[in-house]
């Protein structure tokens, strides 16, 4: 409890590498937790070589945490094998939709947050790569991943050199509802979001962005919609290149 | 850790209620998990009202489960609350997309996965309702979601009845790939579902069902194609309707 109240995102790493046994015991925390009919639809990328971090790095957008932190956990849908062995037993089913990658995108999440749980609890530091995603076409193709395996997240791990502080959150009854959804008006919503405005970090963001407040530091620095379309619109396609259909 | 490796999914539970407290101690412990630029993409609808609960059961295809735990959560991405402080800040960034879609489902499923491990340090059982998306647009209506709020995934929790024997997994090798995916042939793909197959609740599975082997189980039972696209057809068009681009 007081291990999940603590968690930071870890992108300071001590050169010190981790045991194969100690991977394979948070591998293990990993695979034990809820999964869609317990199929399993994923797999594990476990990325220990330098070179092949190194290259990963720049599809990474360069976050040196993937080549300064000793593993890099690839996390991927993956309805190929299932899909393998239904074929091996001369039966099948449409995997390739909406459904099932929400599905199985679900359950690769579940995993992923169980091994950064273990891993905490190991005294090991970690951080999710948002950035995999953007770049799953050509992250999938240096790791060899067939069709129906597809990059969702990516976790750096290894010990911390420096842990960050705690990061802020909005007040719990902003994100909670009971029984309905409660609308909220423009007033209620700046409530919400005043202690995050006003923090110093927040300002500080604003002011070294040149921009007006901290809506804009996200919505036109880190995530404007020109990027947000980009990235969507190629990982569609590759998608589609593979059989999804969304429709 | 220990409670990671004996995660198993309750399904009958003590009628006891859970205290407020340990709700909102569960629930801050979801927030404090790791989650896309720190935006919280998401909203928690608390179902502790019988009634309301009596009322989601269909939508949860009947799963007793929704009735008989004290508390149902429904886990929801939420673009409504971001993008209103946005528009109050005088901008906007585009998010009705798939790559939008996925990162707010990743960070729904890293707040569930939380609540859960929270829950079950306090002695409580969980379980994972994926008929959630199947029924995405009626429990969206139910729980009077605006758009951009959609339900993810759902979890019953209350104080267990009975605890299930542990859930058996496919060996770790079989979903664990070094530095490269590692393509398998049938014999090892068979390899991997051997201690699967022949377990005897699989038996039991496969001959009650009338089937031939378990693959038919999952593929003409339980998930089959029929299904597969009534839904993902079902959950797209929801989401057209509220302005999600897939192209």
């Amino acid at each position: 409890m007081e291990l999940l109240k603590k968690h930071r995102s870890v992108r300071s790493y001590k050169s010190e590498s981790i045991s194969d046994d100690l991977i394979n015991l948070i591998l293990e925390c990993g695979i034990r937790g809820s999964n869609t009919g317990n199929m399993q639809l994923y797999s594990v990328i476990v990325s220990k070589d330098f070179d092949n971090r190194k290259a990963l790095l720049p599809l990474h957008f360069n976050q040196k945490m993937v080549t300064d932190a000793p593993v890099l956990l690839t996390i991927c849908i993956d309805i190929n094998r299932f899909n393998k062995w239904c074929e091996i037993s001369n039966t099948s089913t449409d995997m390739f939709n909406l459904i099932w990658l929400l599905n199985s995108t679900i359950d690769c999440s579940i995993l992923a947050q169980n091994i950064s749980i273990a891993a905490e609890e190991y005294g090991l530091g970690i951080c999710y790569l948002g950035t995999t995603l953007y770049n799953a076409l050509e992250i999938s193709e240096f790791l060899d991943l067939p069709d129906g395996v597809v990059p969702i997240t990516a976790i750096t791990m290894g010990y911390p050199e420096v842990y960050p502080e705690l990061v802020d959150r909005l007040p719990l009854e902003a994100v909670v509802h009971y029984e309905k959804y409660i609308h909220k008006n423009n007033d209620e919503i700046s409530e919400i979001y005043f202690e995050k405005e006003k923090r110093e970090d927040s300002r500080k963001f604003v002011s070294e962005n040149g921009m007006k407040n901290l809506a804009e530091v996200y919505t036109k620095i880190r995530y404007n919609s020109n990027d947000n379309l980009k990235f969507s619109t190629k990982l569609i396609d590759m998608l589609k290149n593979q059989g999804f259909k969304f429709y």
